[in-house]
């Protein structure tokens, strides 16, 4: 049994199963007995909540606003929650991270991606997962998959959202040793076997 | 009668007479004719009220996650309040802008003024002020012209309010066209007068 820490983080659109993904992976990693920090962005701090609020829920923002926001958020969750788990030797699972900005603020709102990667590198000094698991999915059955009412995100049109996808895929696809890209369209204990068959050889390595 | 807008912010340590100076300015535009918005960083929005309680009140922040939040309150009050101001012919006087998280985040908290001032400027989109007014103000006065309990910035060391005062002057003193050094220590309407001589020549002219 290995304790050397390892931080992954779980990307693609809402409906594209990462918290589906997330708990089964955490499940797997527990049952061979790691600590496993499973945690998400924005909102995985108090301050995260406020600020998810505010982000998600409140008056109108600009898309500079936003992006501050959610680096804000980024750096505070960093500090007081993912170094010190990785610092004992834990496993962190985010739920979204720096490239959630990068395609929804940086592409889908147009601010820039490599101006949106530099905020949120700032913000983190300079924190990148060991893997990122890309949940890919198309916008309609994405859509067709959320429930309840939709956040200020989620209203966007399918342009959007087929932005924010193409923007995941390229990111990937430009360092595929650090990205697992998945089609979220499987049944979820197949998504969940492509998985674990990545983050396997990742166990005892360095983060 | 001139409806030109003109965008001026106030500068200088807590208890350095930002407050009394800008009131007294927004009187004699008033008196003038002059429609002045008198706003406030961090705070003079909403959401910026938020921002506000929880830096300075909320948990122990990390400095980057306290500079991003500035900044985030900085774009919203901008966007929402300040430039649609300028649009329709106001003065807006500021009570702290960009200049304050270069001397406290940037010099005061270790993170580089240059950085600082940069994420303000993405922040804002390049809005400086036509005339920035720095009441300068040694520390041990300002400290003890302050009352009631201190908040997070307050309770710092002297050294801190000390670097945060010379950052303030070596910014003026680099472009003196757009700022002016006042001896706030003098009795109130004495600085109010030399507020006055620097602000009457704008009046009319271009932001």
């Amino acid at each position: 049994m290995t304790t050397a820490p390892l931080f992954i983080a779980l990307e693609g659109g809402d409906g594209s199963g990462k918290s589906t993904q997330s708990h089964l992976l955490r499940d797997w990693l527990t049952a061979r007995g790691r600590e496993v920090v499973l945690t998400r962005e924005p909102g995985g701090t108090d301050l995260g909540r406020t600020l998810r609020r505010e982000v998600l829920h409140g008056e109108d923002l600009d898309p500079r606003t936003e992006a501050l926001l959610y680096a804000a958020d980024r750096a505070h969750h960093v500090n007081t929650l993912v170094r010190p788990a990785l610092a004992r030797g834990a496993v962190v699972l985010t739920d979204r991270y720096i490239d959630s900005s990068v395609a929804y603020q940086g592409a889908g709102r147009g601010l820039g991606r490599d101006e949106i990667r530099e905020l949120s590198l700032w913000a983190t000094d300079g924190l990148l997962p060991a893997l990122t698991i890309v949940l890919d999915l198309d916008a309609a059955t994405a859509a067709a998959r959320r429930g309840g009412e939709p956040d200020r995100l989620e209203r966007e049109p399918s342009a959007f959202h087929e932005e924010v996808r193409a923007t995941f895929l390229s990111l990937a696809a430009a360092d595929p040793v650090r990205y697992a890209v998945l089609d979220a369209s499987l049944p979820a204990d197949e998504v969940h076997r492509a998985v674990v068959e990545r983050v396997e050889p990742l166990l005892g390595a360095a983060r």
